[in-house]
């Protein structure tokens, strides 16, 4: 039993620290000036920022942590990136900056583990580069795709081509101008069972027949430059060598790739969380009312010291699942990555929401950056599996130890 | 004990469902298309729907129902206009449609019970008659305004003219191209006791010295044409005539004014805590995921029953808030007041979140109106006392009861 | 909308208030103290106090109050009724000497609405006077009783007998001394559907077959004299006149009966909590920590608030419940009875345990009542449906409003 | 970051493990028929299996397991005991089996690091080899324990003599017919400040002037045959050489005694909430309503989900207190322990809820272990100090990190 990290996590989490705060956090307000609100992606542009900082980090040396695999990235395993990851969970543009954000970390897992070497030379390259970047297309508008089997799009081998066709939403970071190419997942073996009906398609975005329709605010927000698009595919043609990892593997490929995304995302936001909880105790120590600071009142002390036993039993539970994942692989991870998975989402929600609350009115406006960070946990309780379907999962994986009980139907 | 509601209640009742179904609810797209989300305040108008259907809703009768009184308005009690109330709260537009939208509703019963004639007049008369719209100037940005004895602001009467110095912000509707005169509230006594310290004064907008400095987003939303404005007041001019009451009742006009727009905000929070839980069951039952209805799905049932259980709750004890404020007065109703301040919210807030979540990544964008009312409850836990200071009022009031046992200090 | 209690609801009120606080309240530590804590019903008696108590209220015309029938009973409707089983809540030996407890009441409820004249002159008659207690027999140790369907006892009609073969438990009331009969429900006609399958039978407990296997305690009490039976049947047979209204019928009868009987349960809960948190202020107002009073420490203030406002909001949607019922039926009342049956023992369980938590140690003992108003808040979130059934439902009655939503399985 | 436990952790944990599975199981209902339930603890005594099942842990050297010295205990880190405290934590009778049962656990310790040499031979000797049994006087009837500077009790030396004299309760254990000795906490120094003017005195048992008054019951249960006592000390009187370390350090050494003592507590409850879940899901895999088992209904798969969430999320923070504790000092494990100590016993105490409602009825009653176990973890919301307490602490930590922001008052 030993909670210290190992001294190579150590030396990135310090370096990572030290970046975020001398120039991620000061170049915030910048960024977000930078950014459009249109609703037509057309009109987004990379804030120049953004890649100063990336050639900054990468010259430092932080970049690609995320993979953990010496040749392509910087080769730590899920429980030494996790703290890092918490890092970047400070700075919604962060993870961008660092060559660590999604979906191109999910995409050059899944391109690293399942991709053709022709794949990785001609689209792993650039995206961990940073050069390019690269969208995941799989929810779909017209089913309930927090049952991924109800997908519908399809990618049908047809003589030496694949054929696509289908619509796709929530299609996250479609919209950057740098954006060149999608994942694309779809049936592909419609007679098999339902987990080895689908494939996973390296869809290059100028191929024809893709047309994005529109963009999807969360929050009435289009989260430019990146933004979620809704995405039609008709007759889009593609050759057979598109598959990835070959047609039917699509679940398979897609548990492998879901397991380190959710720890990258829960430990951001137990860094959201973190932040959010400072900036309730910074405004609550400085404003007063009733003769105290607001951090004295009634029950806020109760807000903080829940807050704080949220975030340290949030932050432990996604380390133990990482050091699972290391240690056990996805299989033996699972339960503890759906448990995470509910948890995260939740702390954060709460805590930055109870930041909103002792900020007043204020912490409703773009005055802080509350609102947005409220928006990004509230999404990830719905991306990536909603709790529901988690919660389902863990029980699952509980009552399998008592299935001997199980009665028979008579 | 009954629970049926007056004659008189369920005719407007009746009359204003009608209206909303067949009138407001069908032009809500329009309105919304027709609204601008520019942060600059001179670029917003007044859609013409709204005045359409304003004449509409003033021609049937269906007009300032908030007014408890037969001579300026409909003459219903607070229990009666209730569920008229609640009946607005399915659409963010409809306030203002019936004139019964804030700040106008407070604004319109503080000149009502203590403007002058000549207040009357000028500016209740136009407010009345839907001409123009008014806001509301009291919290600041440098205190904590959840204890408003922290009000710094100033109308020192100078002369024979009150001087108007100081900021306020959220100041909502200062940016409704109709807006034309603000109640101001700021220290008139500095040498009072601090309930006696300050006064509420009538400013027209073009008065010399008022500066709109900006508009606040709330949840990255402008609330365009009303908005929340930031708004500096230097060395503002005005005769003494513009005293609402007298210098020294600000609090006594503000408590006043509270207790009735609490009704009706958590009465129109019960609207729109019952369209979410429409939304949910809808969306639910016609979308399927492992082979069910999400309805059936789970915990969905539990959901939806706390939900039922949860407006059931809400609305009687905001109607029988009503009931005491109509039988016993402001000072009888305190305790229930602030109940349902803490209630309605949260409960409006927690339903429309699992409506959100039962719509999946839809309800998140704009496709649905989850996210605006999400933002509508939200501000609500803030706005008129935030929940802290209601909770503990409530507790106040209960310990009363037991201040006989109160340990003297040795 | 009227939320006062008529002018004979609030004369039995106020009588029964000065009871309770005048001799009921006082005679709680002699009742206590005559209780026996013995495992074996035969060891125990009746406390004299109780039927002194029973003789005055009796003469006081404070008897069968629950008797919605001026010639059986006291003729309030159940909305008159519910403030006094409230004022009863404040101790668990008050039903008792009102003649107005569980399970008499129900009893009472069903001989009057369906039982013979036999069975009215031979058995209501007595308990209606106090002279007899009863018990009721439905839930069976072998199965679960959430699911009344479930139900394998058996009341099949041999010739011109009735026999009885089955094994009931929490059979509550059967240890009293006095508790001459059961009301039995079993499955009389085996092959009706689901719903029709079941009879109530009156049972003298002196009929031969009859066993009282043990008593069950409740989180270690067994709630002597009354307690809580485990009963086997073995071949008891009975004249076909022991049939409460016919074989089939037992379905029909209990959801008559489980109505007015939720609303007692949860208006006695009402009162139980407001004593809870009289309890809570009392101690926390004259036990000093940290320099000052409980009450005012940390987060109290809000445990305060949130207890009043769940009590306030409980009691409405009773009284709602109640009025319902009186106005339009059991039919009428049914998501309401389950949603109050939901509500009342997780508010009370709440505050108790609220209550329990500021007395520190000794809330937990004997010196104080918490402790058994905890194990009877605790019952009855199981007993006449356990919360997880009443949301079912709630949610059902919900969905009914959109089953035209529901989709056709292809 | 490694979350495997040590050899030396994982050999004792197995043969524990085996231990309760083998023996103390088996042998929970011959000892809890052999319980006295009586009020007087002079009708108490030590099951014969206790003293049995004692002999065979300590010939296995399964004892004094809690004890971080090699010498006189098993040597364990904090750490490697607590899956050990957590194996213990499945039967309310294990402790004392393994001899590691509160208080005298903690009395061990305190003896161990500041007793006499004398104190060590006479009193902790026979204490470690189980022979005699020990209580811990701190807490008072008259005033809130919850703040400790209350506490009026006291040992003033007068000459060559202590002289002690006071009320206590909640001294737990002082019934078992094997205690003989108590350890004492009162004022010795009046004039000292707040946390120095309390002492530690070691007190036989049969000293003159000592009077257990009465027991006190936990739930309706006395908890035989150790007991809960309330004690009076009129005049007692003992040689300087009964003070522990010394006077006025009886607050420095309750810090100490009170660390791992709650980590003990908190890990045992975590096995009693393990258990309860093992018997929720067993309960709800053999029982059937509605058709499906009961695990499968509505909410309950969540209940099962969020159960599983909560004793993740406990373990691993309790662990990690632990670690904090071996690793830096129990000052560096401030904020952990008052962390675990609100965090435990609630997840106790809710999953116990809710295993208790899927027994129905049964759950309630001495069938199952189930109401023992809430009994334990709801006194543990209390002892050691209230959560209030601890979330009060657990903020103050937190907002040290910002004092610099507290405002000069002026």
């Amino acid at each position: 039993m030993d909670f210290s990290h190992s001294a190579k996590a150590r030396d990135y989490l310090q370096r990572t620290q030290a970046f975020m705060n001398d120039k991620v956090l000061p170049a915030e307000e910048q960024y977000y000036q930078a950014l459009s609100t249109s609703a037509d992606h057309n009109d987004w542009q990379q804030p120049a920022i953004v890649e100063e900082l990336k050639a900054q980090a990468r010259s430092e040396g932080l970049w690609n942590m995320f993979l953990p695999c010496e040749e392509w990235g910087a080769g730590l395993t899920n429980a030494e990136y996790a703290p890092i990851a918490e890092a970047n969970g400070w700075s919604l543009m962060a993870p961008e900056v660092f060559n660590c954000n999604a979906p191109d970390t999910g995409n050059s897992e899944v391109l690293w583990k399942y991709g053709s070497e022709e794949q990785k030379e001609q689209w792993l390259k650039p995206l961990l580069a940073g050069e390019i970047r690269s969208a995941f297309c799989m929810t779909e508008p017209d089913v309930a795709s927090s049952d991924a089997t109800n997908m519908e799009a399809t990618c049908i081998v047809e003589g030496d081509e694949i054929v696509l066709n289908g619509r796709k939403w929530w299609s996250s970071g479609i919209g950057h101008p740098n954006c060149k190419f999608a994942i694309f997942m779809g049936i592909s073996n419609p007679d098999a069972d339902r987990h080895h009906r689908h494939a996973m398609v390296l869809v290059p975005l100028d191929t024809p027949g893709i047309k994005i329709e529109r963009m999807l605010s969360v929050m009435g927000d289009y989260d430019a430059p990146f933004g979620h698009g809704e995405v039609s595919f008709t007759d889009v043609r593609l050759p057979l060598s598109a598959f990835i990892g070959g047609p039917g593997r699509g679940f398979e490929i897609a548990q492998g790739r879901l397991g380190p995304g959710r720890i990258h995302h829960c430990m951001r936001l137990i860094g959201s969380a973190e932040k959010a909880l400072k900036l309730l105790c910074e405004r609550g120590m400085t404003r007063t009312a009733f003769g105290k600071p607001l951090v004295k009142l009634n029950g806020n002390p109760d807000v903080i010291a829940n807050a704080r036993i949220g975030i340290e039993q949030a932050r432990l539970l996604t380390l133990k699942a990482a050091w699972l994942m290391d240690t056990k692989g996805i299989m033996g991870a699972m339960s503890e990555v759906s448990q995470i998975k509910v948890v995260a989402p939740n702390v954060a929600q709460q805590i930055i929401d109870a930041a909103i609350q002792i900020h007043g009115g204020g912490g409703l406006s773009d005055d802080f950056p509350l609102t947005r960070m409220l928006a990004m946990a509230r999404v990830l309780r719905l991306a990536d599996g909603p709790d529901e379907v988690h919660r389902g999962l863990i029980a699952k994986f509980e009552l399998m130890k008592y299935r001997h009980l199980a009665q028979k139907k008579g």
